[in-house]
């Protein structure tokens, strides 16, 4: 069996996230059905590089699948861009070693979050970002995520219901990078492996400490914490993307 | 009468242009509405920087109305962000002299056009650009773009229907970029003024250029004809924005 690695780009606006769920338009299943129409067989594929929440967008996500068909990398790129919707592309194939996994073998993932802190609402780039309508201070936003870089249990930062099932809710965040251009301020966090809803809490977080409402001591004692009763806000899922996939 | 300018921004996707149209979605008229509603009496524009063609966006496009109601400047850029959609918005609003027309007195108007050129389609920004699956030399193209800086008659690159009403076809180009940022190329023209499918007309050109199928001599020869019957391929609209106007 050949092992094919692709890219995907999404929109995530119009799907219940990546994973296939009974009667839900999701990423993975409109995929599937373009890789059954390829293939002219039912296909499944083995692995992404990570689950996406609905809403949430693609400008890299990484899957593999299995076939033992013949087709080109070049005819399973263009096949699979005729097949599928537009709000998904695949943007290039490769051929792996038989053992690789999409998942397992990612060595780290960099998502980011886009913020627009003017007093007005975006219009053009309502889909892509979130609103908060309070000018946030840069500078404390940096602080505070010099506090969360390095590795720390991220247990204050993970959705409950599911840091409950993990061994470790431990991370690396390598970069954790807080830029503004204009009234969009955009966060970049790269991390050996993420917990759910683990950016938008971080960014929500940030947020908080970018109005004043919690200190970086706060924030430091939060992630001491390890629980995530002492939460803040989780974003929304439009201002995230998932961007990159390293191996 | 108090004369008030604001500005809008807009995802032109689902509008049938700026315009009012009978049983058509336009801006014009989705504002006129938020208006009425915000003033309680019926609301008419008295005139845009400039029409902008179905499917268009803005950035900043520039409108000017009369009210004698009291408002402040605040409660109408509040208030029409509550009455208008999710895909139009008011940035700012400014109280402005009894003469001042939004149109006639724009001094210059600056659009953005963008070409994504890599091999395989976009999805995240399939709203935004216009596919062209074939790489552009960048080289050409800036060579193209020089000859139509300055003032000329661009005849040959306005709809036939439309320059047959016009006293003058000559327009001054004062700028004239062709930037790259990876597989996006983002072209901006600033002008007095422009004439109907202007812009998507000589990005069409240009395009042409830059795949070699006409040199810049042909463009020359384009020009100086003067005759939209020497016509290239008219971009599509998801492309094309507003980026600002100035007085």
């Amino acid at each position: 069996m050949r092992n094919i690695k692709i890219v995907l780009e999404y929109d995530g606006t119009d799907f219940a996230g990546f994973q296939s769920q009974p009667r839900r338009r999701t990423v993975q299943k409109v995929l599937e059905a373009a890789l059954s129409r390829l293939f002219h067989s039912r296909m499944k594929i083995k692995a992404a590089s990570g689950r996406t929440d609905a809403g949430v967008h693609a400008a890299e996500q990484v899957v593999n699948f299995y076939t033992s068909k013949t087709h080109t990398l070049h005819q399973i790129v263009r096949g699979l861009n005729t097949y599928l919707p537009e709000d998904v592309s695949v943007q290039s194939a490769l051929e792996m070693p038989a053992d690789f996994h999409a998942r397992f073998h990612a060595k780290n993932k960099t998502y980011q979050y886009q913020i627009w802190d003017g007093t007005t609402r975006p219009a053009l780039e309502r889909k892509r970002v979130y609103h908060v309508p309070f000018r946030l201070d840069m500078t404390a936003m940096k602080r505070g995520a010099a506090v969360l870089k390095g590795s720390h249990d991220f247990k204050s930062f993970c959705s409950a219901s599911a840091s409950s099932k993990l061994r470790s809710t431990v991370r690396h965040i390598y970069h954790l990078k807080v830029l503004r251009r204009k009234q969009l301020i955009v966060i970049q966090i790269m991390a050996d492996g993420f917990l759910q809803h683990m950016v938008r809490n971080i960014v929500g977080a940030l947020i908080e400490v970018g109005r004043g409402k919690i200190t970086t001591a706060d924030l430091r004692h939060i992630l001491r914490a390890r629980d995530r009763k002492h939460r803040g806000m989780t974003v929304p899922p439009q201002g995230l993307s998932l961007l990159e996939v390293r191996y």
